[in-house]
């Protein structure tokens, strides 16, 4: 406990060495220490670790390490499974469903978009529902493992219900995010990974922080009336109006529908609900084999090329880069693997408050270094 | 052509009486006279004009009996092959590609959605590539085909580069719609067919009839800056920026890659071009087999529960109802049913042109009867 102190107060000292960079081992190591801390099967840490690692990794913060602390309340307060015994039943030669026995959706997740890859490898296509799930983090991850295999990944999740209906006044649906991976030839995965609200909960906070307004569009007041003023945001507008309705619908469809889990505004709420109650979340995962398409050599090379085409289209007035979506995720991670990942001073002092409570070490940071 | 010019001619007295109303089964009939008039198969002729009804029954004007001018063009012109020989392979137990062979693209989608059925009911799910086909119209008649047997429908096709790019100056990708459909209770199946665009180009246009003022976020001029005067529009934006992009690419993804076809800005425009050039377009679509995953049974009563929970949402301040996505098309089509199909003054005009140019006998519509 001393070194973790001592690490923590000379951060402190000064306001100006934050953001402090952590290396991805280091990381990983106070990740999978907080989670032994807390009796959490080694396999099942191992693989939500790095789900949460890996949403850091290409610069998707608000899915990353700092739910680590909520993740940790979950397990302590009954809410998630440290022990789970995830049970995977095939229900038709391309398609299953998996029984997270309520343990982390990240674990579940991984167990189950590995399950697809087996089906499509066998029937050029799989797909997997998950049940009795937790949150899963960011999905591009259970999405890459099939680009990997030259599959096209497929990841869906039903969320929290905090985006207004078209034309209502409160929120029904989720911010239910799809997620879509795909192999390049020269680079990482093609892989579009997307709620259906122009901003996330999370990027409201960050406008309210820096007392910045928010762009039209994009949030609404407790009554459900647009509002520009983050202080009063509480619900998320959809993109295209009842089109980001449709997709969120769609993505309840295979979460809530195929799983026997709540759908809508019956889904639990990540925040606010008692630690103790389990989430009862859904999941869907699908893996299509490039190869039942078209041969896959063929289609990287053809994916690649389009990226290539699109980055040098020409710029409007504001000069910024025409991006692939998945681009900005791939500049962070390059950035990250060498500097580090970032804790903000709120993300270190709740690790602070994390190794404190759990009596174990703190992370230490590049300062040290 | 007697009649055909008198009833004509009759309802040029007046501007009053359009639109002109038309049975379904009349019609049905006039899109036959001309299908058969230019030679086209007789089996293809149906399952095309069927597509087209489907679309304008349920409101979608755009993608409706408008286009049949077009489409007889497309005939005569050589685009579109009037006697294909179409043929399916299947290339894993869940996966097939359709040739088109250059048929009408909704004639060959009925072909390859009622195949993805078929590898559903065997494997779970389904799911066919369509290549060297061509304008297939709406998704929604499509996917409603596996709604209609207790499965999940889902459609996509790419189309003309009409999207700017985000941060760009020009299209990039077309407007790329996806379509997912799924069998309800007491109602017709949910379905959510939908482009990636706040607007379509016919809704543009028709506010440029209009002379009304476009919304923001809808449209940018020729040089790629955002207007609000619809007739200076020639690019639709996307919803949510690189959202919008992203799900189009996607679209592309499936269509373009599966299938060996063009992708992005090398796919082939639908106007503009010479009439004799094949579209070479892709489609996609697929099926996923319900019982796979719940009882249909309890899967059409819960997602009947969530549209009604929907429907029953308070209203903001505007009292517009809350909609679920595919009841504008519901509402249109009950009455539509009832009172026939509204042609306009233009597509009156063009129709009749069209028969005219084809010696056949003219539609007659309700002021007939």
């Amino acid at each position: 406990m001393k070194a973790a102190r001592d690490t923590f107060e000379m951060n402190q000292k000064s306001e100006d060495c934050f953001p402090v960079y952590c290396s991805v081992k280091e990381v990983r190591a106070f990740l999978l220490r907080a989670m032994e801390a807390v009796k959490v099967d080694r396999e099942i840490a191992a693989v939500a670790c790095e789900s949460l690692l890996h949403a850091s990794i290409r610069g998707t913060d608000s899915h990353g390490i700092r739910l680590l602390p909520h993740y940790v309340a979950g397990v302590l307060g009954g809410r998630i499974n440290p022990n789970p015994k995830i049970r995977f039943e095939r229900r038709a030669p391309s398609c299953g469903v998996l029984d997270a026995d309520d343990t982390f959706g990240g674990a579940a997740a991984v167990a189950a978009i590995d399950e697809a890859i087996k089906l499509a490898s066998e029937t050029g296509t799989g797909f997997v529902a998950v049940k009795n799930s937790s949150h899963c983090g960011a999905l591009a991850p259970f999405a890459l493992r099939a680009a990997n295999q030259d599959m096209v990944g497929l990841a869906f999740t039903h969320a929290t219900p905090k985006m207004r209906s078209e034309n209502g006044v409160r929120p029904f649906f989720g911010t239910n995010p799809l997620c879509v991976a795909a192999p390049m030839l020269n680079e990482e995965p093609f892989c579009f990974d997307s709620a259906p609200t122009p901003f996330s909960n999370n990027k409201v906070k960050q406008y309210r922080e820096e007392g910045r307004q928010l762009p039209p569009g994009v949030a609404a007041d407790r009554q459900g009336v647009e509002t520009l003023d983050p202080e009063l945001a509480e619900q998320l507008l959809p993109i295209g109006g009842y089109k980001g309705i449709g997709l969120s619908m769609v993505v309840d469809m295979f979460c809530g529908l195929f799983t026997g889990m709540a759908m809508g505004d019956e889904v639990s709420t990540m925040y606010g609900n008692s630690m103790s109650e389990k989430r009862k979340l859904g999941q869907f995962f699908g893996a299509i084999n490039i190869e039942a398409f078209e041969k896959p050599e063929v289609f990287k090379k053809r994916i690649q090329d389009l990226a290539d085409r699109m980055r040098r289209e020409p710029t409007g007035e504001t000069g910024s880069d025409i991006l692939v979506p998945g681009d900005p995720e791939k500049r962070a991670q390059k950035i990250r693997m060498e500097k580090g990942i970032p804790l903000t001073k709120k993300g270190r002092d709740d690790f602070y408050q994390l190794a404190q409570s759990l009596e174990m070490e703190m992370i230490r940071g590049n300062d040290d270094e």
